[in-house]
């Protein structure tokens, strides 16, 4: 069959009016008017988000071998004050006099040409706008006052506004006062790894991107931690040699364009800080591909100095490109040192570390003090007890040792005491792990993965839609079509459906209208394969299986099915090669 | 080898320690306080959750056909007031006037001696509690305030509480408000159902029943769509001959015991409802057995008429027994009527009904008044037109037709106008569907679980602790264990645990301590199977295998592995028949 691609109008409108129509993503509660920045997801767009989902366990839970936890995603307020978001987690508002409309200030000021708009102060901003039109009126804006909005959703728990609580605004805080937890329960060995994939929420000021920029979304966020002084990925070798382009920060600097780069050279030019960075460079754009992401949109661009947060060692962002909204960031991928154990340690009271032993016990020589009492006592009398306590922990000097009694500073001379020399026994160091944490928007990779999936071609003069989904991902993975409703096929094309879902095959039966028209629905979802049952099939037991891309059809026993079709959804068959 | 079961202390103490310990249940942000009403799933929880989730997919989407969506948790008012919970959902509250604890009122007048507090009015309950001495300091409560407190927990999406938000107290409402969308998902056919499996909120006043009180929970929720005069299950058949004690209305009345009757004898006789219950009712049961409940401690009681909600047709609660907690209500299984879908066609203003066509179309014949502009006009001049009109949609009385124009109800006389029959084609009718749903408490059945899996018993003069998990509920099902740590003996090992991932097979690799100590150590977690590599394995290329309540061993070849292991793992293979 001939196929030509056509060239399409706002791809956008399209996969949106697709994904409404067959039950992917409707409006939130459309009955009381959608709210912006929430989506349902339908039928086919749950299981392809849980498909998704579940690709991603497959690469950082049974591949990586970092166990899910599950948290709330109500959290106390010291929670959020210890990780920064209740001081820091912000964006810069203004309200337009005129129409009352909450505006995002870094945002009115880049439609109109400032770039980097979002590093600016809120007086640097309200002078930018000044004079500007606003967006939701047109009015001139004039001495607009610019103000921090924090986006954490707030709420109290329990009766009488007794505890302030948020929302969650990432799902890595749960991991990360869960560490003393997770510490014991793999027996107090580094490196180790927990993942999370659940909601998140941000309270954005006027959301208007669909799928990209909701107020609350799914995380999928994995936090490993590693011995600050061995970044190396003890399973480095299997993404050594893969190479990707890379636009670190000296190409955008010279706006040269990515390099293609192996990640061991990657490491080893110091273009990324290490090998676990690098690592989950590799191992994301894998992941982005197998889940359908083009290759050609896809770019992994590292954070600038002055984007970068201070306490990260090094930070990338994977991008998307998306025909409506340019490059979109959906995953971050960062080494972002102790900054968050030392954080929480800090608020907590806490240590947030892990006792390494050392292969030897070590000895150390100390000198200690023994207070002479005798000399001590006459002279300092009342204090001369917590002196000689305080001696007993302090580090002798030359001249003599320095102890503080009640804020108050005494020099004791040597004289007055005597040093011993001590063997110490060292079993091993208390380390404060880094923490290398690659994070994704699974909302932002469900949409991306539509819009590059999507196709209108011309098929024997008609238009096709047609989703490209990889077999994994697609919501149905094979649809069941009996030729007719009758004389037996229906019931045949029934128990052929059944014996797919206990192979666990999303499968789907569908007997209504043409058998074109069928596949023609099914193309539209992405379903890879479509089996017929006809009247042939009452004869011989055989079916036919047709290739959505190449919409090619080969005749296969029943039997054969579930291997054939089991092999061919885990790509470990071509269709081709039937 | 010999076991004797020992008699247990308090066994939620036993089973909440090792869930800490081991990495199923952890307080949620310990390092700050726990918060009561919260709790993180460590490690093993989590997976043993994902799997009780995906068990109740298997029963309610492949083998039902009920589709997954997935709404966001955060909610607008819009929803919660049509859904009645803004009225409606709250507790009574009072607060003590010496310590200013919140109480429940209704419990503190159920542990004196009350039953059925929570039905009191305000008012009696504040006579009820005077006097009575406050649970958390003891002084007597003195004309306490017996107030409503809301459940829901409560934000505002974005700035300047623009917008009032609820976090959804429960799954259901997203699946109504998606009602339209999902009837045009479904090609306007009765009945379809859809589920939701996700968190649920209740911002409980003074929750102290750890995993059973949640402020944040999750639900596993159907709503099912039948005709209102449909309600025969169309696979009724498959429970109709499932016998269960069921613990009627009369039972309770009567104080006998629960009645064992079939499904089929239980809608004949009226016990219950109609077909659709009685068929919820079994195939919870068999789930409930399914993921480890004990089928001893699980009961059916249906809701008395003064518990049941006014709209409701029937409804019943599966009960778990806990030694702690008494009689736990897990899962809730209602005829809700069309209650929902007229409350929110109510608020929206849209219909919320499906339209069925007939088999056939059947015609009516109407009588429709045709004005006679030709009286109409001189008599009402300027409003002859806005009359006429109206007259072409009144039904003609005897005397003549009334019509309401600007307020004004106008009485137009026969002579004025004449009437003509038509035949009017009816293709179909709009119907509001009826509510099926069964509701499960995702948390409570996981707690039950590990209840009653759990156990003691002497094992060669010391204590074995076991959690007698079925194989695919435990988050590990597979342990592989090297008999020693070297000679290659780790190598294939590592090898098995990678080939048992590649089958979807949960395994744990463990090569510390001694193999008895790690028997133990799985035995504890409830792994079901465990794999040791000796020193004959690499001879003959043979492990022993052995299984967690029996303790027996049997030596099987590798290449064995992976296919015994599935069929044990899926229950279609005994351990008794290797």
């Amino acid at each position: 069959m001939m196929s030509i691609v056509i060239r399409m109008g706002d791809i956008y409108e399209s996969v949106m009016e697709l994904a409404k129509r067959r039950g992917f993503v409707w409006p939130t509660s459309e009955c009381y008017g959608a709210v912006a920045g929430f989506v349902d997801y339908g039928p086919l767009g749950a299981m392809m988000k849980r498909n998704v989902e579940n690709l991603w366990r497959r690469f950082y839970v049974i591949r990586e071998g970092y166990y899910e936890i599950e948290c709330p995603t109500v959290g106390s307020e010291s929670i959020y004050i210890a990780s920064g978001h209740v001081k820091g987690f912000a964006d810069k508002m203004c309200q337009c006099p005129q129409c009352r409309e909450y505006l995002r200030a870094d945002h009115v000021a880049e439609a109109h040409g400032t770039n980097g708009a979002a590093c600016l102060s809120a007086e640097d901003l309200a002078a930018l706008l000044h004079g500007l039109p606003c967006p939701a009126c047109g009015e001139l804006l004039e001495n607009p006052a610019v103000f921090d909005f924090n986006l954490m959703f707030e709420t109290s728990i329990g009766p009488g506004s007794q505890r302030k609580g948020y929302l969650r605004p990432e799902t890595a805080q749960g991991i990360f006062t869960d560490f003393n937890r997770l510490v014991r329960f793999y027996r107090n060995r580094l490196p180790f790894g927990a993942v999370q994939i659940g909601k998140s929420y941000r309270n954005e000021i006027s959301p208007r991107q669909g799928m990209i920029r909701l107020r609350e979304f799914t995380q999928a966020e994995a936090e490993i931690f590693v011995h600050p002084d061995q970044k190396e990925h003890p399973n480095f070798s299997a993404y050594a040699d893969y190479a990707m382009p890379l636009l670190g920060i000296e190409q955008q600097q010279k706006s040269t364009p990515s390099i293609l780069v192996t990640m061991k050279d990657a490491v080893a030019q110091g273009l990324v800080a290490n090998e676990y960075v690098a690592y989950y460079l590799a191992l994301t754009h894998d992941l982005l591909l197998r889940a359908g992401v083009d290759a050609e949109k896809l770019r992994f661009r590292q954070h600038l100095p002055d984007e970068r947060a201070h306490y990260a060692e090094d930070c990338w962002d994977a991008e998307i490109f998306s025909e409506r909204f340019g490059w979109v960031e959906t995953v971050g991928i960062a080494d972002r040192t102790d900054y968050d154990l030392r954080a929480h340690a800090k608020e907590s009271g806490e240590s947030f570390t892990v006792f390494i032993p050392f292969d030897e016990v070590r000895y150390e020589t100390r000198r200690r003090i023994v207070a002479d009492m005798g000399v001590l006592g006459p002279q300092y009398r009342g204090r001369a007890k917590r002196i000689a306590d305080a001696l007993a922990v302090a580090t002798p000097g030359n001249e003599g040792a320095e102890v503080t009694i009640d804020g108050e500073t005494i020099f004791i001379p040597k004289s007055l005491y005597r040093e011993v020399e001590e063997q110490v026994e060292i079993r091993g160091i208390e380390v404060r792990p880094h923490v290398i944490e690659p994070s994704y928007g699974i909302d932002r990779m469900l949409y991306a993965v539509l819009e590059h999936s999507y196709a209108e071609e011309m098929v024997e003069g008609e238009v096709r839609k047609v989703l490209r989904l990889p077999p994994d991902i697609a919501p149905v993975q094979v649809a069941v079509f009996p030729l007719m409703n009758r004389d037996g096929l229906d019931e045949i094309a029934l128990s052929i459906t059944g014996i797919l879902a206990e192979r666990a095959i999303l499968a789907q039966y569908d007997d209504s209208g043409a058998i074109g028209r069928r596949y023609r629905r099914q193309d539209e979802i992405g379903t890879p394969f479509a089996v017929t049952v006809d009247y042939d099939t009452r004869e011989d037991g055989t079916v036919t299986v047709r290739d959505r891309d190449t919409m090619r059809q080969v005749r296969l026993p029943i039997g054969d099915l579930p291997e054939t079709l089991a092999s061919l959804i885990a790509g470990t068959l071509r269709f081709d090669q039937l």
